[in-house]
């Protein structure tokens, strides 16, 4: 283990680290706040970040922990937020002008969970405007010409700098699971309702989910376990048993676990990178991967070219921007972005039956996505974006390869398995079924080996 | 007991005569069925009835008790379902033309667990079109020319007329409350969620309950706690821990219950017989009862004589019945009735924002209505209609004094203790808050003694 850099430390050996002594919060806090003077200038992840507030946080928990009273899981080890979960301590802007100066007098539920865990409350990382797809000022880590991914791209992109080892996103469409690939980190959509998003902006109570951004898989694992609970202020999260996230990733399969290539029928976006690099993954994992076609069945097939299911979710996304960004929309239309106000005024002519239409098909398609993991798989192999990171920042690039399992509420992991041809990462997703969450970890962290093999 | 007149006995005495071999199954659904040939003819509660099957089923329910084997708590008991609840071995034709000849291949959720208890499913009570407004064909017990309400008409009549003990109906504005005050019975809507609608008719999603019906309070808790549970095919339903409605609703309150006489906006709408009823329930209860305005608090406040509450409802039924009722309005809109024609039509237009705006009024109501039970009240008192069932048969009367509750999700029950100078019974409705079920009715039996010594 190198202490020279605390910064690179993942979150779980920086947590043990403390709890042995090793290092304080405070040392590890100072060595990631050094990492962003260092870097920041170039990636600007923040949307705001006070180090003398951080550094009281963590030297707090190391007064704390000398009382020897028992400390939480994350104790001492610092977090980035999106600005769109509020926080009581710091303001919380969304991305937008409209809400310049917000400060929220709660925090947001995960914020709660994150500081009984211990977790050190760093700042608040970049997201694009309202979570939606007018980016913010961050830049990729890999390249600074090229976007880092949104709408969560702060955070993504703050993990992949090492000046966090874990940070919070969401995801309504591909907000998580795109950044984190093109950012080359791993990025986590729990299945929906697994974790509350009660104080977080909401686009869409159907899509939203909280993400979750980390370097290793032990670390989201470490994460998820802190976050995911009931919370009866959200009314998509239901009372159940805990789930040992962290015990279950750490498992091996007791059979190695088989894989459902598919490629969607956003394939013809994927570029040859990531068709390539796909091809050799298939091969490489031999009889534990097949190839399986997406909705045979004629009662979900898909007319040519017009993939139904993205269309349900465009329409339950626009109807339900357009509910929760109303007051936006009434009182400050005009200091929108031109893309966000397209998309609440097509939400705002959306009829309530072609709203509840859309809203019916969910159940139905992650039913019929459910015999694939009946029968055989363990996991959907599938890309996290087209490719890598586009170059500009006028864009965050193109969600499509998160829209199905966004809309179904699947889990998905994105591994940072591939590169392009210009150095820059690619993103491998894992796509479970609802509620298998920790076993699609376990599943990730057994092909994580398997990669490292060649 | 009046052993004499089988068709009188509740279900809670005749499940115990049963079960003490006392009478047979057999012998009480014949006593039914007599009741029924004697009386049906001017009711016309049934949409469908076959006596040879009911008694088949009573015989093999008196065979199976005679195997010693363990019975459910209404082994024998005849019980009438609304025709918009499938049934395996019965037609269900929803009352409409459209479904004419619809015979379902398995038994909706409460059919299902009524066949469980041991029940023997009577027969098919007659539903309003869709159970929406259109009549059916049943008249008023009390008199034929009056209307029985809807749009469960038909189990009201049937449990008032004596034809059977129990009847399951639905409410989605005021289908069980309604009808049973104008029949003069017990109607009882639980709260949202606490019996699963799976294989009704579904009009909305957010506003359809199941109905019951029964002569005593202690029926109605008998069978509540048979249809009570979580269902994985009905969203709203959850699992939760058994709730002891037969124990809870035979005690005794500690103290003596506090009401809440709320006249609600509707008030205005209310006949003399109904306002002298309740002016002497009032006195009668003297310092158990206090009035309490709806609403005072300025956010709530309501526009003179516009209750936005109702409006809200409106908006969420019109809407959800749309969606719900898209393939009928497609292939025979020219077969529904202009009432129901005219609520699909002003369906289709809501848009998906007034949809979800409306819908996200709920919680909100239901949160200042519940302060009124935190601090001080048991049960708000208010009128289960208008007043006695109107003459005429084109009309099932009014359901404006359930509408709020309804939206609200909260449990309600009708209790037959007033008269109106024409003879005809007017309802006592009590109100509780959501999940405070078998309370409500711990109250209502208060209530009911209390009415008794007057």
């Amino acid at each position: 283990m190198d202490l020279t850099n605390l910064h690179s430390l993942s979150a779980s050996d920086a947590a043990q680290l403390i709890r042995e002594s090793v290092i304080s919060s405070q040392q590890l806090v100072e060595a990631c706040l050094a990492r962003i003077r260092e870097i920041d200038g170039q990636v600007q992840a923040w949307a705001h970040l006070d180090p003398d507030h951080a550094l009281v946080q963590a030297r707090a928990s190391d007064e704390y922990r000398l009382t020897g009273k028992p400390t939480g899981p994350l104790h001492g080890v610092p977090v980035g937020i999106k600005d769109i979960f509020d926080t009581a301590d710091m303001p919380t802007e969304d991305g937008s002008v409209l809400h310049a100066g917000r400060t929220p007098s709660r925090d947001a539920a995960v914020v709660s969970r994150l500081r009984a865990a211990g977790a050190v409350i760093m700042g608040k990382t970049v997201t694009t405007e309202f979570a939606y797809f007018a980016p913010g000022k961050t830049r990729n880590p890999h390249n600074p010409e090229h976007t880092p991914g949104g709408s969560s791209s702060g955070s993504a992109a703050a993990v992949a700098a090492e000046m966090v080892p874990l940070a919070l996103g969401s995801q309504t469409n591909g907000s998580t699971i795109r950044p984190a690939a093109y950012c080359g980190v791993i990025g986590y959509k729990p299945t929906h309702g697994l974790i509350s998003r009660h104080g977080a902006f909401a686009l869409s109570r159907t899509l939203d989910h909280v993400g979750l951004f980390a370097r290793t898989i032990d670390d989201i694992a470490l994460l998820a376990e802190q976050l995911v609970g009931y919370d009866e202020y959200d009314p998509d999260t239901h009372p159940r048993a805990r789930i040992p996230f962290i015990d279950v990733a750490a498992q091996e399969p007791p059979v190695p676990p088989m894989f459902a290539f598919i490629k969607t029928p956003m394939w013809e976006r994927a570029d040859d990178d990531t068709k390539e690099g796909f091809a050799e993954i298939v091969e490489q994992m031999g009889s534990q991967v097949e190839e399986v076609e997406l909705f045979p069945s004629a009662t979900l097939r898909l007319s040519s070219g017009q993939a139904e299911a993205w269309q349900w979710h465009q329409t339950i996304m626009a109807a339900e921007m357009a509910a929760n960004l109303e007051r936006e929309w009434e009182k400050g239309r005009d200091r929108l972005s031109e893309k966000l106000r397209e998309q609440i005024e097509r939400g705002r002519e959306v009829r309530a039956v072609d709203y509840q239409r859309a809203l019916r098909h969910i159940t139905p398609i992650h039913e019929s996505l459910l015999e694939l993991f009946e029968q055989r798989y363990d996991a959907i192999l599938t890309p996290a974006a087209p490719g890598a990171a586009p170059k500009g920042l006028a864009s965050t690039g193109d969600p499509s390869f998160c829209t199905l399992w966004t809309l179904c509420g699947m889990p998905c992991i994105s591994l940072p398995f591939l590169q392009s041809t210009n150095g820059l990462p690619i993103g491998v997703q894992l796509v479970g079924p609802r509620h298998v969450d920790a076993r699609l970890l376990r599943t990730a962290r057994w092909l994580a080996a398997k990669m490292a093999e060649s």
